[in-house]
C-alpha cells in the first residue's frame, strides 16, 4: 500500500491523505491530513472510504503536516562519512541531527531548482521513518513500534550554502530540494535492519548503491534520544542519512545541472524521479504561490 | 501596537492574529492566521475589525504559520563568539544559521521543561524579526524593507544536546523553548541598527545587557545571504543572535533550574518572562495535547 498526499483542483482546499492504485492512475482518499495523524494506524487498518479520483484529477503533494519536524541524520553510514568532509574527524558517538523545514519537501515528479551561488545540487539518497505515535522519553523498542511507515527520500543539498559555516542549515533547505515517496506501511515492511537495497541513479547512471543494514544509528535508537530532548508528535519525519557516492567527493566531483534526472530507488519503497532546473523557476513560483495565497 | 496570536475556548478553533491592549487585559481580533500573513503589511494598516475580548478569555499563541520558517543566527555578537566554544576558530565570514520548528516557540509566561540528561536551561535573549513579503534573491535594502516587525525571544538552549555532535538543532529544539513576544510592527521601531537595549536576567539578576547595533550580520543582509538558497515566505523569522553573558560560559557556569523566572527585555518591545519546569512536565503536555488533538 502506498500513501500520499493530494489537493483537489477546488480552491482553498486542504490536504487529505489518499491511498494510491497500484498501476498509480487512481487514489482513494482515506481521511483529511489532520485526521489521518491524529491515528495513522487506525486510518491504515481500515478499507479507506472516501471517493476515488483519478490521479491526474488531483495535486500529489507530501502528505505532511505543516509544523512536522523533519529531523535528519547527517552521517549514518561509515562509507559516506570516510569519503566526504568529516573523514579526518573522530567519528561522533551520536547521531549528528541537521533539521529541515517541511516548507523544503515536495514529491515524485517535481522539478528542482539550483540556487543562486551553486554550481548544482548534490544527491542524497535516503530512508525516512514516519512517526506514527508520541514520544517523550521513549526506549529505542518504544521508538521502533512508534513508526508508521518508510519513504523514499532524495536530500538534495546546496553544497556551497551548507559549507558556509558550521551549520548545515542553509545548504539543506532550498526550494523543493526534499522529494519524498508515498508512505508505505511499517506493517509491509518490516524495519530497516533487514537491509534494503538503495540505489541512486543520475540520467541512468548508478551513483549510490547501498543497503540499509549498514546504517551506524538505528531508527530507534534515534527517535529514541531525540525524545530526550524534544517530544516526537505523529507525522514527524526522520531521514535516516545517505550512503557513500554522493556527489561532491567524486574525483572529479559531479553536481547535478539544469536538465539532469535524478533518481532514488529502494527495494520495496519505490522510485523517487526528479528533473533538475534552473535558478529562474524560484521566481516565477514564487510569484505564483502568493498569488494562490491572497 | 503590539501584535499577538489567540486561540478563542471553542472547540477545533484556528489561531487569529489580535491587537493587544496597552494595559494588556483586552484583545481586538485583526484577522485569521493565514489571512494576516497573506498581507501583514494591510493588516497592520486598518484598525482591526474584529471582536474584542477579555484577554482572560483566549489562549495566547505565537502568530506564527505552523510552516514558517525559525532561522536563527549563532554567533553574531562579538563579545558572545569571544566567551563561548567557537573563540579559538575564526569568525566565519557569514551567519552561522541553524534552525528551529515552529513547534518549540511558546509565548511569554508559559512554563519551560528542562528536558531529560540536561542540568538545566541556557538563556540567550535575542530580537526576532518578521519576514512580511516574499523574498527571492534579494538585496539587503529589499529584505530590510520587507521586515513587518520585531518581538523580544529567549533562545532557551539544552546545552548538553546542542554540543553532541557538529550540528546544534537537537539542542535548539526542546518543548516550549523558544518563547516569543508579540509582534511590534516595524513601523513603530525602525530597525535595529538603531541599538535597542536587550537584557536578560534570572530571578531578577541580570545576566545580559547589550544594545542591538552591536552585531555582526545585519537582518537585512541576512536575508539577503537565505533568500539566495531558499524563497522567504511572509511569517518567517529571523532570530538574530544573543549578546554575552550566556550561563555555560560563566564562572562558575549556571543554568536554569526548575523554579527559576527568566525574562528577556527589549526596549520599545517589552518583556518575555518564563517559568523553569522540571521535566516531568512534558510527559503531561504530550498526553494533553494528544487527547485535545483526537
Amino acid at each position: 500500500m502506498r500513501i500520499v498526499g493530494i489537493r483537489r483542483p477546488n480552491p482553498g482546499s486542504d490536504v487529505e491523505v489518499a491511498v494510491l492504485s497500484d498501476q498509480g492512475d487512481r487514489v482513494t482518499v482515506v481521511a483529511s491530513l489532520v485526521d489521518f495523524w491524529a491515528d495513522p494506524e487506525g486510518c491504515l487498518s481500515r478499507p479507506p472510504a472516501g471517493p476515488t479520483l483519478a490521479t491526474t484529477a488531483v495535486e500529489q503533494v507530501p502528505p505532511v503536516l505543516p509544523d512536522a519536524r523533519v529531523l535528519c541524520i547527517g552521517l549514518n553510514y561509515l562509507q559516506h562519512v570516510a569519503e566526504g568532509s568529516y573523514r579526518d574527524q573522530e567519528l561522533p558517538p551520536y547521531p549528528t541531527l541537521f533539521a529541515r523545514w517541511t516548507q523544503s519537501l515536495t514529491v515524485d515528479g517535481a522539478e528542482v531548482p539550483v540556487p543562486s551561488d551553486e554550481d548544482g545540487l548534490d544527491w542524497e539518497g535516503e530512508v525516512v521513518a514516519w512517526v506514527g505515535a508520541p514520544l517523550v522519553d521513549a526506549s529505542p523498542e518504544e521508538a521502533l513500534a512508534a513508526v508508521v511507515g518508510y519513504s523514499v527520500f532524495n536530500d538534495l543539498t546546496s553544497r556551497r550554502a551548507q559549507k558556509l559555516t558550521s551549520q548545515w542549515t542553509l545548504g539543506k533547505n532550498g526550494d523543493r530540494s526534499g522529494p519524498l515517496g508515498p508512505i508505505v506501511p511499517a506493517s509491509e515492511i518490516g524495519d530497516l535492519s533487514q537491509g534494503l537495497r538503495l540505489q541512486t541513479r543520475v540520467n541512468g547512471e548508478t551513483m549510490q548503491d547501498a543497503r540499509t543494514d549498514q546504517m551506524i544509528y538505528s531508527v530507534g535508537e534515534t527517535l529514541s534520544l531525540i525524545s530526550r530532548t524534544l517530544t516526537l508528535r505523529p507525522g514527524d519525519l526522520l531521514a535516516t542519512g545517505t550512503p557513500a557516492g554522493v556527489g561532491y567527493s567524486r574525483k572529479p566531483p559531479r553536481l547535478l545541472q539544469p536538465g539532469d534526472t535524478v533518481e532514488v530507488e529502494v527495494e520495496r519503497l519505490g522510485v523517487v524521479r526528479n528533473h533538475v532546473v534552473r535558478n529562474e523557476q524560484r521566481l516565477t513560483a514564487a510569484v505564483a504561490a502568493q498569488k494562490a495565497r491572497v
